[in-house]
């Protein structure tokens, strides 16, 4: 299996196997965190983040991930970097990934919500990014996926659950006023379903998905013979569940009009505070882990004695982070 | 002695022989910069700069001694990290430190007057993340404190001055409109009489100091038996004095009201004119070094001659900065 | 020949055999980027980028070239530094640059039209960190020159057309709303010029250049019995050309009045359509080599299929960039 060079913009894009090849040495890394087999694995290279949106844990986990590499994560932001744009003249994505080619190992990019006019103009970009560039681009989260978040996920419900086929994981839109994108529950949506996971999807009308990542999610399910299932009550879906992941995420809506109406989301995210992870739901569960892939907004998406509690999984997530993306850039930007 | 995991917010929380082994390996790291004993300590570990202020010495002198230790400082500013605040929804800091901690061997926070609310909210901050951080937290400056200035200054008077017991040192408030927190003068207060100085403090009425800080100077220097004394006038303080520290601060009066009045404060301090460190007032001392731990406002705070003159240590505490955060990095977070 | 320690504003004030050890050492760091030889010629330093202006190029490349020597670039924005200006309090550049020297081996300056009031400001300031510091000062573009895009350039050039005596280039103002500052074209004629070539400017009128560039590329044309020539028409430069470098730039009134008018010189330079780099033009030259230093505004100052084709060399030049400057920073900044 040959993974230099490739792109990672979604899970769905790879084969299992080479999802796993990732799973493996990410778990490798864990255990011997600075072993010299890892150290110089990118000793002295560059690796660019380019950050369209700000964010918290991928700048940190890809800027330590390339430390521990050896190399080093330059932070770009876009609105230094005299880009093109529908308004103003600059740079084209042709040329930019152009040159960055001739300095980097590999590109990192991260689009949300709030740096494009419609849904799905981030996924555009990054797969720009990516017919221009010679050297791998990694989505660092954007509208539409976020891969190393599902990986990380992956690998954190492993070390509580072992094998994952046939558990249960529910999926579930929550309450709060922390609103932003749906990418990281599309992306478990898909890699949930690929691991061989029974999937249940649950959200209030008015919260609906990517049809496309709906239809591969059904796919990918009924391909290892599991259970697919959506659901518009906020209780009924942790019947029986191993896994529970309760989360807010913003309507499709919001991004239409081009002019992201985030205060109108959050007053109707937070017109339905019932939908919400507490004690009662967990107890009907197979006493399920707690997952999220922070910034966790508590008493909204979750109690604090569930967030902070041992069945929670998403500092051990959080910091998988690190582990997956170190194992994303050995495997696809260090010359074999 | 252990320091290793020992978190520094204050020289006052640490005992004088735990300083002395900060100052000792600082010695030794100035002597030999890039010695193969030193370079390896944080070897592709990540420390993490939170930066609630900004700032330029403090950040040039950490990301320096991280390269030097052979890890990596990562520059990062609250405001990309969507803390939680009092107005509006975002991570708190139980999570965000815990996160940090899977990724760094350390954490630096900065947190100035105009990103809080009120005198000593700072303080309550920086210990709110050493609470949960499982890795050391170093204040890189906060409102009462700025421990790694205070043992650069202690540095920087030994090479000049030998042992400081007996010696006085004058630290005296002084006019300029490049008005800031007494951070530095406070842990001066605190690390000088612990290390045996006579202290004499002068202000005009209305910028009196903390007064927790007060009594801990005023036992530090009764322990030692040497003099700890407060006066009101710009001239009487020099008489004999062997180390001058003139700087501007800002009264605690501008925290106040939950908006902080910099523009009054400036007004309020160019009314004092008469307290800068001048030639005349200079002659009557024992033939004193100038100190300030930059940025200087010359003119205001001190003459020219003076900050530019041979008895000035500002680029040699300066310097200090690199060494002593070298040496307290590589203590407490380089895995014995 | 020694040039540790050796300050680089323009090349101009280099001799010829200095620039020819930089370009040497830049082709064999090109032909072995990662050899051992070259890795640890800054092991652990710090090099300042101070950026009084953003930028895209230059701060990926100069970032690459510290980490590719086995050093690390800081990015340092002034407007975090607390400097001294004509409005506020602050440090001055005295005190700024020697405390820098301390911590680290090199410095480079950026500093273009929106940051000074008068073309020429820029120049000065970044000979007053020389003057004050004790490392190196290198130029990373300001409002006169830009050294390392010129060394770039002819690295760029001479991989295609080996020696360049006796060649002809012409430098053509274009048109465009991606104005900017004439640095890049000021570096190239005078390099250009030193280097053999003959040198053909055009622009219309209104678009004058830095009269003492104009002089000094006389006077290195006329040194080595070559031609110089201004023209005021946008085709018949093109004659016999052996490379075009069409590129907007912003005329000097811009600056005169303190405040920058970039939407009036806009409007201006795009009453200029016929000023573009196109196929016609270019089949009059002697198979002209295309060089821009990019950011390119395709449509405007060049047609795309000249940008893209194969007779462009704007990607290698900006490769270049990267080279040179890991040779500069070698021979000024690592101790012999």
């Amino acid at each position: 299996m040959e993974l230099y060079g490739k792109d990672l913009i979604c899970t769905q894009d790879w084969s299992v196997d080479e999802l796993e090849a990732v799973l493996d040495l990410a778990g490798q890394m864990k255990q011997s965190r600075f072993s010299p087999k890892y150290t110089d694995l990118l000793k002295q290279r560059t690796f660019f983040m380019v950050f369209y949106n700000p964010s918290i844990r991928t700048r940190q986990s890809f800027e330590c991930a390339a430390t521990e590499l050896g190399g080093h994560a330059q932070f770009l932001e876009p609105k230094s970097m005299r880009l093109k744009t529908e308004a103003s003249a600059g740079e084209t994505i042709e040329d930019a990934a152009q040159v960055m080619s001739r300095y980097a190992c590999g590109i990192g990019i991260r689009v949300l919500e709030n740096s494009i006019n419609a849904y799905g103009e981030g996924d555009d970009l990054v797969r720009q990014y990516a017919r221009w560039s010679t050297v791998p681009i990694v989505s660092m989260a954007h509208d539409r996926f976020h891969p190393c978040q599902g990986l990380a996920d992956i690998q954190g419900m492993r070390e509580r659950l072992g094998n994952l086929h046939g558990k249960k994981i529910l999926i579930t839109w929550a309450s709060g006023s922390l609103t932003r994108s749906a990418c990281s529950v599309q992306e478990d949506l898909l890699v949930c379903s690929r691991m061989g996971m029974h999937v249940s999807l649950a959200y209030p009308p008015g919260y609906e998905l990517d049809p496309q990542v709906i239809q591969w999610t059904r796919e990918n399910c009924k391909n290892n013979a599991h259970d697919f299932e959506i659901i518009h009550d906020p209780f009924s879906g942790y019947e029986g569940a191993d896994v529970v992941y309760s989360r807010n995420w913003m309507s499709f809506q919001a991004y239409g009009t081009g002019t992201l109406d985030k205060a109108g989301e959050i007053e109707k995210s937070l017109s339905h505070p019932e939908w919400i992870c507490e004690p009662e739901r967990m107890s009907r569960t197979n006493d399920a882990l707690f997952h999220h892939p922070m910034p966790v907004d508590r008493g909204y998406e979750v109690t604090d004695d569930i967030a902070s509690g041992s069945r929670s999984i998403i500092y051990d997530v959080a910091e998988n982070r690190l582990h997956v993306q170190k194992a994303v850039m050995a495997l696809t930007m260090s010359a074999p």
